[in-house]
């Protein structure tokens, strides 16, 4: 390795790095755009009960690439059963690539259920975690009388009548900073249960609900005791005012259900537009005639 | 039984009827609407090996609704991997149930991979294949630069540049009754490859291209072999002129690739009005927003 290297024997792969000069000569730092379907694998993170997960399949189709083992870090993790359109993840690596071997190479490499949709060399300040400014999650309600074979794992069905608007005057209660004690998971390891809502939008076209929130960072099961709220709502059993009170009680057994996996994607993760990663379209590709985005 | 059922012993569960009064006193005739996932199945109709397939499990699921067993007569048999948004079958039975039942029983009771979509008593003379009028398929390309994951199955992915107008010339050659030998697959069991075209439209929508044909009824594989040769033309690999010699030459051999199954969706089957039976989107749901579509 490089004197470099050697000289800041700290240095370990991934870490956040304040000083390019004590990345390693030699060294390549890749971000990577990545799609998964979440029941395909127990979450994104790599398990030691040997469990298939997105984190190693990726770092195993990735190793074969590099000729070396490869470690990857996220911008969120996703539990099992919640998908990704553009899980954004980054690594360290003295391979020497073109940005089309990541792509093409490790997409031929890759198992079902998990795709690589851009790589590109980044600076060393870049951190796929520590850089995220926000990240934005879809939550896809199938809005139909009976179930779909062909959407099922992809979407949340449920027949329910339901009142949008109602959902929209509920959804006003989170947004901003507060206490979400009441809307996290039993399992959740945060150090604080303080989080900051930037936008929840609520759309209904066709036979989709999307649930679309923003924040700088979640709680365990946050969006999806969010959505069981909201449903709650929409479905005409509590009103608008239910969600504040919820809120307010900082007790997740006042929240009531915990929505399904099945309907939940990370769509997004938001970086300073200066380090120019590529933009691409939120979806999920399931309701992608049902939005005009440019990206 | 009825004392007609005994007097008209010729009468088969699912027959084609010509005349009511050859149906037995008691006996109902049940006409559904049927979704599924290719992939999950070994094709629509039941077979010997006793692999999973869509028939054996509706006819499953609706014996236990029934207490009797049932046997399912469909429109249109489809083979491994293909979808249907919109199959319809029928089957005869003398329980009396609700369509309620037929729909939310069934449903409860089905394994991953099918759907039912709706339920309705129809007349005997009504005959889910010899009443149909003509079929549709739909064959759904995802044309972007890199594969998807979660649209992984439920279309067929290609990232060439595809000239739509060249393909949309191509398709005129096929249209109106021809003997479509060059497009029928070799395991073909039909007397005659005689068949007639009455529609073919290509559009492409967002990443989405989307090939629709209807015809009386199709040849093995016979979509499949078109799709194979149009996307050969908008590849700019052949000139639109080719599609008529292909046709012409009578001959498998001229018409190159079968595209893949995991494209393919039957998405309609026409019978007359009179019969009054649901309408429904055609479909599949991953490209709702991409059509109006009031059914």
């Amino acid at each position: 390795m490089t004197e470099s290297y050697q000289r800041h024997f700290s240095y370990k792969r991934n870490c956040e790095i304040r000083d390019t000069s004590l990345f390693p000569e030699g060294m390549t730092r890749i971000a990577l755009g990545v799609e998964y379907k979440g029941n395909f694998f127990h979450g994104f993170q790599s398990q030691s009960s040997g469990v298939q997960t997105v984190q190693q399949t990726l770092e195993s189709s990735l190793s074969s690439i590099c000729n070396e083992p490869i470690t990857l870090v996220c911008a969120g993790r996703t539990d099992m059963g919640v998908h990704a359109t553009n899980q954004v993840v980054h690594f360290d690596t003295i391979a020497k690539r073109p940005e089309k071997a990541w792509l093409r190479g490790a997409n031929t490499k890759l198992n079902e259920g998990v795709s690589i949709r851009w790589a590109q060399s980044v600076s060393p300040l870049f951190h796929a975690r520590f850089s995220a400014r926000s990240r934005t999650y879809r939550y896809v309600i199938y809005n139909t009388k009976t179930p779909s074979a062909l959407m099922d794992k992809l979407v949340t069905w449920d027949r329910r009548c339901f009142d949008i608007n109602a959902m929209v005057d509920g959804s006003r209660y989170l947004l901003g900073e507060h206490n979400f004690n009441a809307f996290r998971g039993v399992d959740c390891q945060a150090k604080t249960p303080f989080r900051r809502i930037d936008a929840i939008t609520i759309n209904k076209r066709s036979d989709f609900i999307i649930i679309e929130v923003t924040a700088t960072a979640f709680l365990y099961h946050m969006v999806r005791n969010i959505v069981g709220v909201l449903t709650a709502v929409a479905a005409g059993e509590k009103p608008p005012s239910w969600v504040g009170e919820v809120l307010a009680s900082e007790d997740r057994r006042c929240a009531g259900v915990t929505a399904p996996a099945a309907g939940l994607y990370l769509v997004n993760v938001q970086y300073d537009a200066g380090l120019n990663l590529p933009l691409t379209a939120k979806g999920p590709p399931i309701i992608a005639g049902l939005f005009n985005e440019a990206v």
